[in-house]
């Protein structure tokens, strides 16, 4: 008899699982997405039945699922889902556990983490007791640890239990839709692909800017800090894949050599410079926040001048922004090619992530009339825009959720380039010291710092005009 | 004292003047391009006075200006025309006219030729006669001469009486915004700019098709034909500037040097096998229309596939087409960029002249979805669009005037450019040789033979997509 296949949620009852993990279930169903005979298991602390937990996730599959709820639907759906209780957090429980999983013959599942990283070594241990976890995948949200060395030893003991090419370290960044577009775009239109590099483009700027504060999380945030947050993960990813090689082929192992040497090829900040380099910021009022330190240093905003030290990359300065309560959520690359001359405008490609997904670009054109002037055409193709792609766009846990599935790893970050990335972001915090960052008033695109960041160099932060004609 | 300038228009009860210049002269007026002093003198055979002609000139500038009419702007313009009445083919009146210039003092004017080529010779001649010509400038229209032999005589006169630098011939293509947008383009984006080749680019297409027939023109246009009306002289211009190296300056002499070097570097198709390299067409009932032989063989529809013999353009088609009665009227370049490989549709940048003005472009995005698929994402900068540009964006014979005016000799033909031309659309014709075109049916977009020229390439006309989404 083939096993049935099971996806186990640790930390069920949380606010990933019913926010995000069984809405993507239940979208991925409904797409045909779906194993065959696919089951739910859902662990956790509080006493629900099967029935009660149901009608619990009832709920939120209704508020939250991006295809039509149908109570029939749903009916369905909840049928594959099973209520299993217990305190992952107490070793004793996890025979009980084995217990239920092979009295429904199930030896190997996919383990999802959706619980604080601090039980990830707990739970682990655990699912090695039982014997459940060799031959299982597991799914484990960021962050991942808190520092390098914490990080290193739970990458260490997961390894070991569960094998490195089963472990699925989740960058939600990596699926969204444009992430991946970053890819077609590059490499489908040769002319991008011929005019990508320091000859041609004169800086690339992320920017991935919200409008929120810590609002709940003061306690996880102050600890970690717009870097670790947000830099060190999405954004590093995000620029490995814009300066990356063509890989070899599209596979995840060739993609993933091709990131890690531009994140190996990052040329570290003068230390006794770091100023020249990134601007940190805290917004007024952040360390009056509920589980913050009213003495915190903890960046809130983070902006960075990175170069990668390699022949297509020569002296270009990639430029990475980053902060809280900016005034606006607004999550974009900005790729601005060279001028011929000073007082022609630069053709801008413009990836949109976030509010909608779509494409920008800017290019001269002869302004209409008399003379030989110059002017931008802007011209907007909005992907999220019909809402026939909005549907058939699916969301970043679905996709996610599938890519493990079938074992697609390009999805997901891999170790090495944690460890990079994170020595990286280390050898800055360690080079910015015991300093205040620069503070900003909250509604304002954060500490005008950043702004010089890019002036000295004769560069300013990409702004789409707003008026179109 | 200084001299009034002066332009006198032969041919100045005719429907170019009427329709065309009044209303480009009104414009240039109202924008303050006008010279200071300007004075317009008519040349008509028929029977008007200064003040019968200006009301005549009032309707159709009413009519045709671009720009507001008012009585009070268009009372002061005419106060600058004055109507001259003499019979400009008898070469006896040209004394009267010489006392008429003399009489205000006028030594030199603009002397613009809107009259049948077969008069250019005695007009010439005449103002020869009475020594007006030498210092004048002289606007002649197109088509200049019928057969080259014609051509080369006639510029041989003019430039003997006018010398070479004073002789401006309209080419009124040159004067639309989007031909001199192409040099825009082409020079101001590094990302166009760095792809202009056949390295990047797969085929060029420029298509000049027309919805009306030949309506009244049937006697000149039989005698003429596509090719001679149309290819030989616009679509050649347009060629050159797409394929011209960047010229050492954006002078009138070094554009001509770039131009007429692709003009020279054009390969002459194999007689032997005219058909892989050109298709006429007539479209049915063309021999039925007012003044058109009922034996004609004059195509009324060409396409050409031709190569320019340099290292940039190696082996790239450029395709070429025009025809009347073809169901549409449309002017549009397209740069159809190579794909990396067959499942890849091209990227495309679409210059477009008619009907309406702006650029198109289409490249390749990630299809939202769940699989790394492929479509091409279309984006449109219309540019006649808004009515501020269309009032702003002058019109063809306001610009060629306005740059007459300024010696702006690029917005002309030159003599060489013409000369090179028709010799190779002479050799084209003899190629093909007394056959009878293919028939297309009007309302189509041409022979079928037309699309097979492209195919064996493995090319097919763009067609911009109507649907967007």
């Amino acid at each position: 008899m083939r096993e049935r296949p099971t996806i186990t949620i640790f930390g069920g009852t949380g606010d990933l699982t019913f926010r995000k993990l069984l809405p993507a279930l239940y979208n991925r169903m409904l797409s045909g997405f779906a194993p065959e005979g696919q089951n739910i298991i859902i662990i956790g602390r509080r006493d629900y039945t099967d029935e009660t937990y149901r009608e619990r996730a009832r709920e939120w599959v209704r508020k939250f699922a991006r295809l039509p709820y149908r109570d029939e639907t749903f009916d369905t759906f909840a049928e594959s889902i099973h209520y299993f209780q217990m305190d992952f957090t107490d070793p004793t429980t996890y025979p009980l556990l084995e217990s239920y999983l092979d009295a429904q013959g199930i030896k190997t599942c996919v383990f999802y983490f959706a619980v604080a990283p601090r039980f990830f070594g707990t739970i682990t241990d655990g699912l090695f007791q039982i014997g459940h976890a060799h031959g299982s995948k597991v799914i484990l949200e960021k962050p991942f640890g808190e520092t390098l060395e914490d990080a290193h030893a739970l990458n260490k003991r997961l390894e070991e239990v569960f094998t490195p090419e089963n472990i699925y370290r989740i960058d939600h960044y990596l699926g969204k839709e444009m992430v991946r577009n970053i890819q077609t775009i590059r490499f489908t239109n040769p002319i991008f692909a011929d005019a990508w590099d320091a000859r041609h483009i004169d800086c690339i700027q992320i920017s991935a800017m919200e409008d929120v504060g810590v609002e709940t999380r003061g306690g996880y945030y102050d600890h970690s800090g717009a870097i670790r947050d947000m830099v060190q993960n999405h954004l590093f990813q995000i620029l490995s894949i814009l300066a990356m090689e063509r890989p070899a082929a599209f596979t995840p192992e060739a993609m993933h050599t091709e990131q890690l040497k531009v994140l190996r090829a990052l040329r570290l900040p003068d230390p006794e410079n770091i100023s020249d380099s990134m601007v940190l910021g805290q917004y007024a009022g952040y360390r009056e926040e509920p589980n913050v330190s009213p003495e915190s240093k903890t960046p809130t905003y983070a902006a960075l001048k990175l170069f990668v030290d390699n022949e297509r990359w020569k002296d270009m300065p990639f430029y990475i922004r980053t902060g809280k309560k900016l005034g606006r959520r607004e999550m974009e690359v900005a790729v601005v090619f060279r001028t011929p001359s000073p007082e022609v405008p630069p053709a801008v490609l413009l990836i949109k992530f976030q509010p909608t997904e779509g494409v920008y670009l800017q290019f001269n054109i002869k302004r209409p009339g008399e003379f030989d002037e110059i002017m931008p055409a802007t011209m907007d193709f909005c992907q999220s825009c019909s809402i026939a792609n909005r549907i058939n766009t699916p969301e970043a846990y679905e996709r996610l959720l599938t890519a493990c599935f079938h074992d697609e790893r390009s999805w997901f970050s891999q170790w090495d380039q944690i460890e990079t990335s994170w020595k990286f972001v280390d050898a800055l915090e360690q080079a910015y010291g015991d300093r205040q960052p620069d503070s900003y008033m909250p509604d304002t695109v954060g500490p005008k710092e950043s702004d010089e960041l890019l002036a000295v160099a004769g560069h300013s932060w990409f702004v789409e005009p707003e008026t179109k004609f």
